[in-house]
């Protein structure tokens, strides 16, 4: 479906729909529903050799378009490619399959059949890539790689800011497929505000992933909720992502934290949705100046697209104007780039005006709150939204069992002694948080429960056993692990 | 909250916000999500045990107001505690909990800190109760049982159908609690209309949980959708619960089935979102004649309502009212009470005007569809909605896999030589579908997954270990399931 149209050309809705259906179709007749998990397994692993292969050619192209480093980028390829062969050992494992087998039992009250439930794919999904992540969370992304490791196609709605990048990145995912025999239609590309609109609106799309503004994302979640039949959409949009830094951790260290927060509120041009955008220090600690002399040697850097350039440029003025608001760095930057800068005010100027303050600003800015004691300290976060993460710098053996807990009440991933951006791959990850970082307080598209957002239950009652899938059938032929009669029974190889 | 109005008296809204405020507010202050697993099996069971002490004062006050039969109502009061105990079950167990672990491993890329997830409760629940299932899905039903096994407080919305047993039933509950030490304000009533819309519209609610009509479940769904920060909605709604009789099945026990329908569609009314409501039936093969000999020992029963009553009239003669519909029995019935029916048509009417006749009619009414070879058959369960089951009658080895996976396209449930209705209680159960049955495609409120609808995740990056919840400490301390490094961990007590 790519490469129709010219980068930047306007495409109207009526175009856009009629392209948008031949997409859905070409995704939803490609079969991908029919496949194993071992043929999906060996599409993820193509695919993430091909990102691998073409690194290079990729790499160049998204340097052109999205201004961020080289070194970034390959990181980046090399987390793609990660990501897409953590699902393929995910699905061999097999628990995502949640299959669960209870015996008859005439006995219960009501008398219990021979019940046996798995997952199965949702149907196709619509994944809409973001501007930040070329890579990762675009067209061969999490979002992606976790709906066809479930068993679903893909019509991805290309990001804008890098049009070039993403024809590219699905020719070689599509050809990756076809290498091993699987079919190139299950990832589809559209273009265009108007074809993503369709496609959400599009019957035979039975999900949505989406990485963007909270804006833009809540408008596709209200046109997802308002279809005749509605679909869940999985949006991660906004976050502010609060760190704490307790008086006892700036004591101990505050030109650590400090360059800390330096280095990751800044880094590629604060372009995270884990960026640490609300920093609360002790007041008086003299965090201010150890964070100015940290930032001396920080460059500045172009930001991805000039529409987010203003967006930056609008926001950092929206919050230095606010009642309260010190600008206490403003780094330097040639027209082009976007400066480093940090705003600062205290926590009742912050409780007086919350709605205004508590807004996020992408790009490389931060909000430091000092805050007089704990009392303050405890207002100005339960006034906090949800976050995808929030973070605590402490001293060792500080007890901040209930700080942790007031801040996990809406932030998805707690950081200890850390920085938030940075997000590792793993089984134990959670990239979430109540509104608005996240649409659906299930939702990750990181980690391996991304995949179950693309899977809904089916039980089988007294099913002959050809009907049941491989893995709901007696002796367990291919060894997944299964809940049998209650108990958990690990996976073996039989 | 309960009784400070009488039984029917008309609430206005600004009373209602008021009186939904203060119950919202009681729950949320219950202290519930700091409960342990071991306290809320505890309370679960306490409530369970009082279910049953007080079952015949109950099925009284039952009998009263839904007409529902003794026998009926005695069944689901053991189906009650029963679920309660359940819920209590698979929290001890653990595995609902999903604790994950991964190890520090510095050589990846990004490196990966120390990372441990696992859910904890999502906060304050509103559960909306049924009409058909005064106790099992009501006020300590399903939705209600499986919140407080999450770990979250609930504010129930009665259903108007049974007032005093709501009632009734809450007191007993709030007891029980009480009973183990727990906080009556664990479970708070509220009824009427207006309580329900501000009940969707509290901020603090974190989650619904809805069994009802289609028409009242998608408002509910949608004011959840339109909220500031929205909301899950976790709603049950119409399901037409669609049979495939083949022509082998037919030939082989044709009074065998029929007789098994009859008692199906007419079970306690035909008050059952499980309900048989549209059978294929192979055209010539005799089976309307065959149903109506079923039907003649079978008595007509009075609805819940006389809304319901009134409903299943309009419905029966709107259904008989289109072309094509022939009036196949009506059986004998007193004015209080709905007559059994059968509209029978074919597959071709069906398919002129498939919207009209894939309606639910909530009672004791099934819609006939004569098919003349498999293209008709197939033709139709293309046209089918989501349903919570679909069931196939087939002959002894008859191959029907190819059936099974088209109506498992939009069914939660595959029903074989068997009747949709007596949902069985179990780890293997599921209680889904597409929509309409359904609003969440994961939704379930019967079985273990019940309660992962009222949890939502939470990471924790490098935390000390008087942070983490002592099912993700090192040692596994409570012997529960965990996933380390990938590695699925059966459980063990230490």
């Amino acid at each position: 479906m790519s490469g129709r149209h010219t980068v930047g050309e306007v495409v109207d809705a009526t175009d856009a729909a009629a392209e948008v259906g031949a997409a859905v179709h070409a995704a939803a007749a490609a079969g991908v529903e029919r496949s194993t998990r071992a043929e999906r397994a060996r599409w993820l692993r193509s695919i993430a050799e091909a990102m691998d292969l073409h690194r290079d050619e990729l790499v160049a192209i998204g340097r052109d378009e999205t201004h961020l480093s080289e070194l970034r980028l390959v990181g980046e390829v090399v987390r793609t490619s990660t990501q897409l062969r953590f699902f393929a050992d995910v699905i061999e494992e097999g628990s995502h399959l949640e299959a669960t087998l209870d015996s008859p039992d005439g006995s219960l009250v009501p008398p219990r059949p021979d019940l046996r439930r798995m997952l199965r794919p949702i149907g196709p999904v619509a994944v809409f890539a973001a501007s930040n992540f070329p890579f990762a969370f675009s067209v061969l992304g999490n979002d992606t790689a976790s709906a066809l490791a479930a068993g679903c196609p893909v019509v991805v709605k290309a990001h804008p800011g890098h049009p070039h990048l993403s024809r590219r990145v699905a020719e070689v995912g599509r050809a990756a497929l076809v290498d091993v025999g699987g079919p190139a239609d299950a990832v589809v590309l559209v273009e265009g505000f108007e074809a993503g609109v369709a496609l959400v609106g599009h019957p035979l799309i039975a999900a949505v992933g989406f990485t963007g503004s909270t804006r833009g994302g809540r408008a596709l979640f209200d046109l997802a909720a308002a279809r005749p039949a509605p679909i869940p959409f999985y949006g991660e949009l906004g976050s502010l992502n609060p760190v704490v830094v307790t008086e006892a951790a700036a004591t101990a260290d505050l030109d650590g934290i400090a360059g800390g927060l330096a280095g990751s509120f800044t880094r590629d041009g604060g372009q995270y949705c884990t960026k640490p955008g609300l920093v609360f220090v002790p007041a008086g600690a003299g965090f201010e100046d150890a964070l100015c002399d940290a930032l001396g040697t920080i460059g500045a850097q172009r930001l991805l697209t000039d529409g987010i350039g203003s967006a930056f440029h609008e926001g950092a003025d929206r919050l230095t104007g606010l009642d309260g608001a010190e600008l206490v760095w403003r780094g330097a930057a040639d027209g082009a780039e976007a400066p480093a800068m940090v705003v600062a005010t205290d926590a009742t100027s912050l409780a007086a005006d919350a709605d205004a303050w508590l807004q996020e600003c992408f790009g490389p800015l931060t909000v430091l709150v000092r805050y007089d004691g704990r009392a303050e300290l405890d207002a100005a976060i339960a006034a906090l939204e949800g976050s995808l993460t929030a973070s605590i710098h402490h001293a060792p053996g500080e007890d901040v069992a209930a700080l942790a807990a007031a801040l996990g009440r809406t932030a998805g991933r707690l950081v200890f002694n850390g920085w938030p951006t940075g997000v590792a791959i793993g089984w134990a990850q959670h990239h979430g948080g109540g509104w608005p970082a996240t649409t659906a307080s299930v939702h990750t598209s990181v980690g391996a429960t991304a995949i179950r957002r693309f899977l809904t239950p089916v039980a089988y009652q007294d099913a002959p056993a050809e009907v049941l899938p491989p893995e709901l059938r007696d002796g367990n032929p291919l060894g997944i692990p299964r809940r049998v009669d209650g108990v958990l029974v690990p996976p073996h190889r039989s």
